[in-house]
């Protein structure tokens, strides 16, 4: 029982757990349809706070939330826990690894990962966060090389340990510097009282002249400033050569001796094999029409990031953001029920609330709209935001406990390492972590 | 710099942070010595709730604490993330991972790992508990064999994923079987609304005729009317002849086809190369006098799980329990103190205080000396105890959060698969956890 049953509903098939494709299943809930949620992971991740999981302030359990308990009660969803091999659009079905299902209509919503843009020794040498195993690679490698450094013996030697080089300052690399700094600041000395809290250093790298691209001037300013005064050294305009496991290359010739790049600084959609290739974007995205159908189909949709919805008024698609995929979500489960009922669909329409990063400690960044303000306020903003977003009662309650204990003794989180980080495994890992994990 | 400093203070070196190492260094505190703590994990396990890792009732994180974080502000003491490979009593040398070590005064706490008695088909298929690698190992074994059932068109085909047989009834063995039994009952259905609930067998094997052995009569009793209320099968006095990853086989000629087959049947010393075998005993303990002294040596002691004080009153050394470790800790930190001052020595005495376990919600044994009870109020003990004794207020509130969720939802945890288990990698990763992890 791979998932198709006999029924006399339409089979709707949602590829992926993220923030769109629950959105559709939620829509859908009660409907006459049959819907089947495929996700190679048994849980949904809340990708924003995954830079809390790998400076250790947060358990990764704290930002995953099981599939199954969500559509508890749903009774016309059944989850597979599968990997898509890929899709036939002639037959209308989908390649799992548990076997082939047959769908009416498809919803891909697979979402992103990291693009290096073609660079294979930074994709191998470079850590990408966009999972939880991945974060928590992130997590065990700072913590191993903050080991490392505390058994050298010269300044020079703990160097490249205490490095650490964020390429990328969008909210992703922004976010991860400031809890980095804070790391240094607030309990490098507590856990490592035989470091030199000064030489550990966090760079923060982006080949555009500005932090929080797609901010406002206001907001990227102030962010600016609260990276500067935490002691994140800005490299701003810099473009990355190259990254060999030892030494980060710039293209001004410069480099920096660091074990510890992480690689932020771009994603590209996960397209299943079978898409049709006409249909490809920039940045490996599905084009869609203004309904979110992928140009050339009449029953597949793309969602979120790996959708391009290239249209007058979005002449590059939507931004990659959570809001952008559950509206999409939500569209595509009113519309898939309109085209059911022989009604007129309803053309996608963004409604952008704004933006939001935190830096640290009583410091954020709000944009939203002609509003922007930054500082506490916005920092309370930011969790409230975060908190109501996260799944799960108790997943909220562990994470406010987390952020109050962090917030009252400058010392949260629990850095524990379970499994070792080999680094000569990332690349397998990384590897298990899209096709098996 | 492994470790060793110019020191005026004689040094004292202690493998393991477990209970009882962590007891040691405790006494130790301030005191005219140096003290290097060696552990392969950067953090302490709480072993007794392990089982609830391993339902995914509790995350990981909440029963591990830093010990970087825990002795935070005890000058006198370097904390060494370092694997132990040897140890040298002729020339008072630690071999690790990092380098060699020199002590003045040697604590071994390195506490027991699974015996599986020689049984090599046993040891590579069935599942330990002895650890958090391992505890999630198990996890994910669970979740993704309820997930293949899911798939299987036959009651034949879903028994062997839907079967659970845990050998071994003393503590772990049957809060486990408690735990499972309460998976079935109140959360299978919710999550596997396509599986029939009482296709899921809990069997609990013992060689002797009674759970919880160390248990009074009336407690041992009690926990089995709990037990086979619950639906869990009681096999005592059955002995396990072989598993070869589809069946255990037992001596009356029976089988049972299962994928899970969880080990916790017995425990063995973990020794690091080098202590004399002379003082080797049973159970691959080592064997000290009364002061926790290792036999044959001046200066090197051995506490808790890996230690046989085998003296007049116990002839078979003391139980494998947290506390025993604990009380030996505390003894041998004075006791050293003692040494250092030239002062007369104290020899050991346990001091039992009972021992608690619990069987699901509302069920636990007392055994508290004479008292003796059993039901709702030993369960709020239990709780009580096991709160109050973990490692850290963050993970007490947490926890406590957790077991709220859990008793007034019927339904707590969050059942996620971080990282695929696979079953060819068991033996490696059983390796890894004990060699490098």
């Amino acid at each position: 029982m791979n998932g198709n049953d006999q029924s006399k509903f339409p089979t709707v098939i949602i590829i992926g757990g993220g923030f769109g494709g629950i959105e559709v299943a939620k829509q859908l809930a009660d409907k006459p349809v049959e819907i089947i949620l495929i996700d190679k992971h048994n849980y949904h991740t809340f990708q924003p706070l995954l830079y809390q999981v790998a400076t250790g302030s947060l358990e990764c359990e704290s930002i995953a939330f099981s599939l199954r308990k969500n559509f508890e009660g749903q009774k016309n969803l059944r989850f597979r826990n599968a990997e898509v091999t890929g899709i036939n659009q002639a037959t209308n079905t989908v390649h799992t690894s548990i076997g082939d299902m047959q769908y009416d209509y498809l919803v891909i919503a697979t979402g992103s990962t990291t693009n290096f843009f073609g660079n294979k020794d930074i994709e191998h040498y470079a850590m990408p966060m966009k999972s939880i195993p991945e974060a928590l690679n992130l997590r065990y490698l700072v913590l191993q090389n903050l080991e490392e450094a505390n058994l050298k013996a010269s300044k020079e030697e703990r160097a490249p340990y205490l490095s650490f080089v964020l390429v990328g300052a969008g909210p992703t690399g922004v976010e991860l510097a400031g809890a980095l700094a804070e790391l240094r600041n607030h309990v490098l000395n507590k856990d490592y009282p035989e470091l030199v809290k000064d030489e550990m250093k966090v760079y923060l790298v982006d080949f555009l002249p500005k932090v929080l691209g797609p901010f406002s001037e206001e907001g990227s300013k102030a962010a600016e400033g609260y990276l500067k005064k935490m002691g994140v050294e800005l490299m701003l305009g810099a473009k990355v050569e190259n990254y060999n496991g030892e030494e980060i290359t710039f293209g001004d010739g410069t480099s920096i001796k660091t074990k510890n790049v992480i690689w932020s600084a771009g994603v590209m959609g996960v397209v299943p094999e079978g898409v049709s290739k006409d249909a490809i974007e920039k940045g490996n995205r599905i084009r869609t029409d203004e309904i979110c159908r992928v140009v050339g189909t009449s029953n597949i949709f793309a969602i979120g990031d790996v959708a391009a919805m290239i249209t007058k008024d979005t002449p590059k698609g939507h931004p990659g953001v959570a809001q952008v995929a559950i509206q999409m979500g939500e569209a595509t489960g009113k519309n898939i029920l309109k085209l059911l009922r022989g009604e007129q669909t309803v053309p996608f329409k963004y409604n952008d609330k704004g933006s939001l990063a935190t830096i640290g400690r009583n410091k954020a960044i709000a944009d939203l709209g002609k509003i922007k303000f930054q500082g506490f306020f916005a920092w309370l903003i930011w969790m409230f935001v975060h908190l109501i977003s996260l799944m799960g009662g108790r997943n909220r309650v562990v994470v406010f406990i987390n952020w109050i204990a962090s917030y009252v003794t400058y010392n949260g989180g629990n850095r524990i390492i379970i499994r070792k980080f080999a680094r000569e495994e990332l690349h397998q890992k990384d590897m298990q972590v899209s096709q098996v994990d």
